[in-house]
This record gives C-alpha cells, structure tokens and sequence, in this order.
C-alpha cells in the first residue's frame, strides 16, 4: 500500500505540523510506503500558468513527481488549517496543478469540455484534518463548513474517489496539550482503522 | 466613490478578461475611482509566510497595496473561474494575505482568537463574477456550490459585508460570441444597478 501524505501550514511549530508527524509514523509503522511533502518547506509554486492550462505536461519537477505520487499512492492525505472555508493558498495550487487531465481525471471526446468528465481516481481513499478556530455550530450553522463539498464531493467524489474520512480539530487556539495529545491518538486510531479496512477489501 | 476590481485568470484572452474590462470600463463612465488589478499580470504571489502570520505587517510592497485600495474601497469585486469550487490559488492568496487583521477584522482582547473577531469592512459591497463549465443543477445538486458560501459568509459576512451580488456565467466552453455578448451586457447592467443604488444610500 502507498500514501501521499500533503501538508500545508506556515508556521514548523504548528498543531498541523504534529498531525503530519503523527500520521506519517502511523503509516510507516503499517509498513506503508509514505510519499511526505511539507508544501511550506518545499517551497512549492502554487500558481497554475498559463501554459499548464489544458494540458498534462509541466516543467516544474514537482508538479510531475507531486502528480506520479499521486496516482501510485492508495491513500491520499491532506492536513491544513481552515482559511476562509478553505485549503491555504500552497494547497489550493497543489489542486489545480496535480489534480489535473488526464490524470485525475479526463474530458470525453464525445462530451466536450462542457461535459461531465471521466474520474480517474477510483479505488483511492481521501483523508483530510483540518484545524480551526471556529466554534462547530458557528461553522455549520453560519458559515456552512465548504471544505466539507469541497473535499467530499468538488475533489474526491469528481476525481471517483468515494472513500473518505474528514476530521476538524477545534478549537486549536485554547486547547492545551493534554487535549492536543488526545487529538493526535483521534488522527493515529483513524489512519490504523481505515488502512486495516482498505486493506482487507483491497479499496 | 471607489472600487478595487481583481481579476484572477491565467489566460490572457479569457471570458474573465473580457468581464474585467467591461466591469472596469462600466465604473469608469460611472466616475468611480478603480483600482484595477490582474494578480497573473502583477505577478502576485499567495503564499502567506510565516513572517506575516498573525501581524499586520508585510515587506511585499503589492500586499500593502492591496490592502490600503481595499480599505478605501467602497465596491470590492472579484472575477474568477470556479475551479475546483474555490478561486484559482493567486486569488486564494490574494484572501489570505490582504484580508487580514487588523484591517478586514479584529480580535477582541477579551475573547482572544478563540472568539468571534470584529468585523473591519462593514459598510463595503462585494461582487463576484464566475465563470464555469458546470451545468446549474449538477453544481447544486452534486458540488454543493462551495463559492456561495465562501464568498458570502466565510469572506464578505465574516468581514461585515452584507451588501452581496455573485453571478455566475455558464457553460463558458460552450458559449458563443453572441451569448457572451448577453452575458458581458448583465455584467454592465448589475454593476450600473449597485452603484446607483449604493450612491442613493451611501452604502
């Protein structure tokens, strides 16, 4: 089994930073091969240009190893804090430059570009955490949670990926670290459950 | 009166460039003040850096920019490709940087981050124009329309915005010239519309 595990968070000492190191030993523990990229850290170029657009060729090195990671990889693995309902900007670029045709997904010669097009990530397995500052019924109730539709069903369900697990840990800014720890056993027991599970029905 | 307008569009000969040039056109014969800003054209950069997290202060000389057009702006208007239910990630970033405390909102000393900040903007409108190649009912039914919800209440509300108009052209690959000509004059009428109305009530 494989996983590319994405984090995206600018500060090294952040409760994000802890979720990667947790969930990346989690899996090298399971004895799956961890493809780990900090975007901060790699100083990844999130811009899609002009040139990138409608194709599926780059010459930036990390959009084609980011991409063949990708599609190698059983699980795909986001950690990122919740900025306005949504990924930071470093993550939003890994959206549009990685998960793009005819990789993730294709248009159909009959349909067109206006058509709906052809997933190509089926069989995978999503997996997000996120961070926030927002009390939950604020968040659902006022703001309507969009990295829920954005996640589950703009990119995975889009791409066939149907398997997925989200979790939001809240509220990062007044927790101490006796909670923090309790959060990082929540990431580790659902990354050790969801690949047992992948791995007895093969995704 | 005066209006920021940001395009985010990597394609020189878009339908989001043509939108911007109406948009801009239609507030100049309005004498609106606009200042008018192509994040690809300008090079933008969205990454937020560790340096700016949590302070008011930035060393990129177009975030300071930026910011103080913004908070002298009455309109602010946004036109952008719906990709992947979010902005492209220069506008992405162009939310994360600009739209910042203490200038589009503020923690109160006594709830600290935890709590709700104090909203900076109120008084402004915002307007988004997006393009998709997303039918109406599958973007409803099966996306969920995230940008609603973003743009409404987690950026403009948030901010203390209420004063809202998002339009939504579609489907952008399908269309002709005729259509887009239709769809260039509903942009013109809906920005002459809220202007003469926001001028009645001084926003």
């Amino acid at each position: 089994m494989k996983a590319s595990v994405i984090l995206s968070h600018p500060y090294s000492e952040s409760f994000n930073h802890a979720i990667f190191r947790t969930v990346c030993r989690t899996l090298d523990e399971l004895n799956v091969e961890v493809f780990k990229h900090d975007l901060y850290l790699e100083n990844f170029n999130p811009v899609l240009s002009v040139n990138e657009l409608g194709t599926d060729s780059s010459n930036d090195p990390l959009v084609n190893q980011y991409t063949a990671e990708m599609m190698e990889s059983d699980l795909l693995v986001f950690i990122h804090p919740n900025w306005w309902g949504q990924p930071p900007a470093i993550l939003k670029g890994y959206i549009d430059r990685i998960f793009r045709p005819p990789h993730a997904y294709d248009f159909s010669e009959k349909e067109g570009a206006g058509g709906v097009p052809e997933p190509k990530l089926c069989g995978k397995y999503g997996i997000v955490f996120n961070t926030s500052n927002t009390a939950e019924e604020r968040e659902t109730d006022f703001f309507g949670d969009p990295l829920e539709s954005i996640w589950k069903q703009c990119i995975f369900a889009f791409c066939g990926i149907g398997g997925y697990y989200r979790k939001m840990f809240r509220i990062v800014s007044d927790s101490d670290q006796a909670l923090r720890e309790k959060w990082l056993l929540e990431a580790e027991q659902a990354v050790e459950g969801i690949v047992r599970d992948f791995s007895k029905t093969g995704g």
